[in-house]
């Protein structure tokens, strides 16, 4: 939606509010990236957005909500940018689809996905929220993936458990990043396990 | 070593030194799971020990050099327990390897180590001690792992990378268990997953 300001006017009410709420999105979700869970408060994220704690609480009262919320909405920038990675079922296409994949597990959406996930075993209220957030935004990755790697008719009977198996196989290597081995080192298990993954979801597909 | 106590005798200094260590480890590993390394402190560690500061100061000055002995005092304890799984590179033996490996993934040890690794990111300091540690318990696994899923002179050339492979799809289906995906869906995942890998692992070596 595109507004049209005068030289003097402000903006309505309601995109203020609107505009208030993104930038509120956008500092929890780097504040969560920057320090974890266990550095994550209301006000940090209110001081970061530049925006007074009053409206801060406006719009996210409780700490919970605010931290699932910037993990959604860190989940809905990641599909705007995978949104643009389509797919021919051709070999080369199919390996951007599951590069493009890696790097979403590899990546700050997974690690902070992860990160809330351990801390809500220590902490009650959490779970519930976060369990949540994780089975939506674990939904969005695997349809925009299932979108684009399956879509042919002569798929094998067991089509959907071999591409779960294979979406847990690039979430078991891109895990390795998140925990500290050297990017060549992953590099080379990412080259290697793509190649037969291609295989197993191409081959199986044609 | 065994040693022989009179009913008047103190255990000497060293021993008592080595039981002070253990009790601290594992009151150290305790917390670490209960809590995570975000509610870790050494007085936390010190206190559920029943062991005074004084002790817990002499024996583990850096919190950080606490911490990651408790992560290798927990892959030991694993190890002990993997230990006694053999195998005879059967289909049945070799199933209840993986189902070893996939438990070791989706339990305590391995939820420790993630959660050190991502706070790690933040905390320069931590993230050599962690990475060193994480190096090291991860070897320890694979070469657990890879003693029990290999042993044959014909193995095909890329046995090593599909080995990796492997781990990692086991690793990855695992991650789901602590990213609180229900018992029962992790587990029908792991089911289809490790017949997959069964073939790919057994077959490739006859």
């Amino acid at each position: 939606m595109s507004i049209q300001l005068g030289s003097n006017q402000e903006p309505p009410k309601q995109e203020r509010s609107a505009e208030t709420r993104r930038q509120l999105l956008d500092a929890a979700a780097d504040e969560l990236l920057d320090g974890g869970f266990a550095r994550f408060t209301t006000h940090g994220v209110a001081r970061r957005a530049g925006i007074s704690r009053g409206a801060q609480q406006h719009h996210f009262p409780h700490k919970h909500r605010l931290v699932t919320a910037a993990v959604h909405h860190l989940a809905e920038r990641s599909l705007q940018q995978l949104e643009g990675i389509t797919s021919d079922g051709s070999l080369n296409s199919t390996r951007r689809v599951l590069d493009a994949l890696f790097e979403q597990y590899a990546g700050p959406l997974f690690a902070a996905m992860l990160d809330l996930s351990l801390a809500a075993r220590a902490d009650e209220q959490l779970r519930d929220a976060v369990q949540r957030e994780e089975h939506t935004v674990n939904r969005m990755i695997d349809e925009w993936a299932h979108r684009r790697l399956t879509g042919c008719d002569d798929a094998p009977a067991d089509f959907d458990e071999l591409f779960a198996m294979a979406i847990s196989t690039v979430r078991g290597v891109a895990v390795l990043r998140l925990l500290g081995h050297s990017q060549e080192s992953v590099q080379r298990q990412w080259k290697y396990t793509r190649d037969q993954l291609l295989r197993l979801l191409v081959e199986n597909r044609s």
